[in-house]
């Protein structure tokens, strides 16, 4: 590169690596916002938000910035790093541009605005609370699906934000298969015996479970001295530099499985964020390539690896030994059944790995008709319910159980939902990968060792941030596209263990 | 006000309430890098703040404000808030475009490098490995003072980030008067018998201590609805709003008088950032009025009550509820005797509230020097253990007891230690009036019963924010100049009930 091309680059990564920082606060007041901020600091720290969005906004919307990357984009010399952050910086920009300063703004104010009259309506176990804040927040979005514009679905401008490409028609397509398979396999599970999973449902001490937990991850590989654990209503990761990567957990002294998936879950958000290239600081490089991929690096710490009997083998006796009482009849056998046991319920987060898909399924569904005006806000809990009726058979009781059980919609997050399936789907093609790829990895994992898997997620997936997309990813590494034929084969190879089906 | 002078200071309010949210977002990063960050984010974190804090300091240099304020300069029809909010406004533009973009960037960011050496020399007990950073920050702050302008000594234009209108000269004549005065009042307690603080050494267990912490804060009017407390190397107290205070602690298992007068102390800071007016939030008339202030709030809960034989009357049957064992032969007395114990120390935060002035003054001799470039950043140890020495008769065996045990330094905080006096003269000074004004606060303070306590402190103090400067505040409250006599006077009755002098 010549010095007119390198002055022209730093410049680029200054200017993207400042709106790193600002991006990144945010992430540090949102994390203090959902772990340990008082009640009465809400209204301000909305405001501090939309302060931060703003500036960041501003700078990647700024004509300066406009300017420099259609001088990067001209020049000739650029290595493959530089032209491959420069061009999705480029299409960023586009998109950025889009959105005025003035609802970026607004935005982030309704969002914190929704956020807490979501807390309030949970707790008051009350949905009617966070409609008013829940209808401005769709309108919004409406708003936003038509300033990014669409070809065919409102929803596949807002499903762009979480995983570029991904639209209504691949989407239907990819869960009306699953709609047609999975319910085969359930059938066969609903004819075995049911397994038993009383043994998550005894007294466990948080401070156990806690330690446990920290245990686990730190198995994991997941680096302590560059990240942390704390306590949250709704567990999530979030990460303010490669260096600095915060997961949450919640913890339920009466069912442990409530606590230790969604710690091992948020532990494989950590170890992506902390295996992105901390030089790439700020650049498409250094950023993790969608939701999709980040949640097929949750999935297979918690689906592929936590549920596994492999690991079990390993950790069971370490669990037995923080819970004597408790565990000392469970085999370990017993306790991978129960880690895996089948059951429509109400709670997605603790909805085992089937019935999960249905969960996405009626949030997608409902999300559709939300952001294409055939559904109100204040319509959402009985269209929740009839979904539930008629997907998993069951329908909730009360809100809290039902329609307020999700932090997504009061942050605005209307297309995140359907990554969730996504990332299962990719987790299950990815792991039959790396057994390929690594020999006994299965041994390993039975004797605890996690680290050459680790190291593979690193080579493979984490190091190259934005590089390649979701789908050149999958294909780089598996030979082929996206199939959610792997998890319904890994699905059927799991269950027939844990039901002892033929 | 015209509808063109209301838009004008609308423009005004909405530019330093973004500028607030920047600062306000910088402190809840500072915060979480004191008290909850992992190590390696330390870099990251650096500039994460600089950037946030150059961000900040454009926009309150910003030609548009700077027009701003001179167009509402010229207004003739301001509100006398409005007046003082512009007029403050104005003073604060002209200072802070002394300092360039650059070097205010530059600053932070040797400001997290400074912190962190600090605290890596503080664990390895080595001030060597602070000096490089620690040298370049005293020339930062030389550069500084010649940036802002002084007539007379360099360490004045450095104060006045503290203190406005505080100058050597000022100080040097008040130490001077307390150099002469107290030494005649701890020479007659020299000739007493020692009271023992036995009673404070014994093994209290870190959650109890904590507990009890909470109740005081508590009763004092401390609102967990609108702040928190955490631990803390360095305890401190950060705001982020008038609803959202943080105040932090730290925990000695082994001397129970380590955490529980800073948790008073931190507490009587956090009370008057909870107490500033929210509807002024981000302007002058939002905030503090200067660091000697603030001190005194935090002084006059820490000492003037904290210490008091009357707050004990109250509250020592429910510290001997909390610890039984340790404190079944201690009296109340005992106790009061043993929060007022007189020993020259060596460290300044433990310090007894005669003794204490002296560490201000050695580090206040010890700032002047460097400022001025009289003595050197190697230098300083020895330095530090003459004038521990000569003023206290003991001095440090180690850099971690002597020298390293203040954060100030690496934080760039040259100016900040003798509000630290000034506050407990002006606390002194406050509390005489109080008891004035308030029938039978005395007796008040026995049954615990602080609220009207508070409630003189939010109407005289900190509802003004910066409405009067610190001088003209007491002369408002107390019809005088600020005077040593208080305290001096203050000391002397109290310390004759400690030590039985006559």
């Amino acid at each position: 590169m010549t010095q007119q091309s390198t002055a022209l680059y730093t410049a680029y990564t200054d200017l993207l690596q400042k709106a790193a920082d600002l991006n990144n606060a945010s992430a540090v007041l949102g994390w203090d916002q959902e772990t340990y901020m008082p009640s009465k600091g809400a209204d301000i720290r909305g405001r501090q938000l939309a302060t931060l969005a703003s500036a960041a906004h501003e700078l990647l919307t700024s004509n300066e910035y406009g300017y420099l990357l259609k001088q990067l984009n001209a020049l000739t010399d650029l290595g493959d790093t530089e032209r491959r952050n420069v061009t999705l910086s480029m299409e960023d920009f586009e998109k950025n541009k889009k959105l005025s300063p003035d609802f970026v703004e607004e935005l982030s104010r309704l969002t914190s605005e929704c956020f807490n009259n979501w807390i309030a309506a949970r707790k008051a176990n009350d949905f009617s609370l966070f409609v008013p804040s829940l209808a401005r927040m769709i309108a919004m979005k409406r708003k936003q699906a038509d300033l990014y514009g669409y070809t065919s679905h409102p929803y596949d401008a807002l499903l762009d934000d979480y995983e570029k490409g991904a639209n209504v028609a691949m989407l239907d397509a990819l869960f009306d298969k699953i709609k047609k398979q999975l319910p085969v396999l359930l059938n066969k599970i609903k004819t075995a015996p049911q397994v038993s999973e009383d043994c998550f449902h005894q007294h466990f001490p948080k401070q156990q479970q806690w330690d446990f937990g920290i245990d686990v991850l730190k198995q994991m590989g997941f680096d302590f001295e560059a990240g942390r654990q704390d306590y949250a209503e709704h567990p999530f990761t979030t990460s303010f530099s490669p260096t600095d990567v915060r997961i949450t957990t919640r913890v339920d002294e009466h069912n442990y499985a409530s606590m230790l998936w969604s710690c091992i879950h948020e532990g494989g958000h950590g170890l992506y964020e902390q295996g992105l290239p901390l030089a790439q600081y700020g650049l498409p490089l250094g950023s993790p390539v969608s939701l999709s991929i980040h949640e097929s690096q949750s999935r297979l710490w918690e689906n592929c690896i936590g549920r596994s009997m492999e690991l079990w083998q390993y950790f069971f006796l370490k669990l037995q030994g923080y819970f004597p009482e408790q565990l000392s009849k469970t085999t370990t056998s017993d306790f991978f059944k129960a880690a895996n046991r089948v059951e429509p319920s109400l709670i997605r987060t603790e909805a085992d790995e089937l019935t999960y898909h249905f969960h996405v399924m009626i949030r997608y569904e409902i999300e559709k008709a939300l952001i294409e005006g055939s559904l109100a806000a204040e319509d959402l809990p009985a269209k929740w319910n009839e979904l539930y009726q008629h997907y998993l058979g069951i329908s909730p009781q009360d809100d809290k159980t039902g329609v307020l059980q999700d932090v997504h919609w009061s942050h605005g997050s209307f297309g995140y939902f359907p990554t969730y399936s996504l990332g299962s789907f990719y987790a299950a093609q990815f792991f039959d990968q790396a057994k390929q790829d690594i020999p006994g990895l299965q041994q390993q994992i039975s004797n605890g060792e996690l680290s050459n898997l680790l190291q593979w997620l690193r080579e493979h997936i984490h190091q190259y941030g934005r590089r390649y997309n979701s789908e050149e990813l999958c294909e780089r590494i598996t030979g082929q596209k996206l199939d959610t034929e792997f998890f319904m084969r890994y699905a059927a190879d799991k269950y027939k263990q844990v039901y002892d089906l033929e």
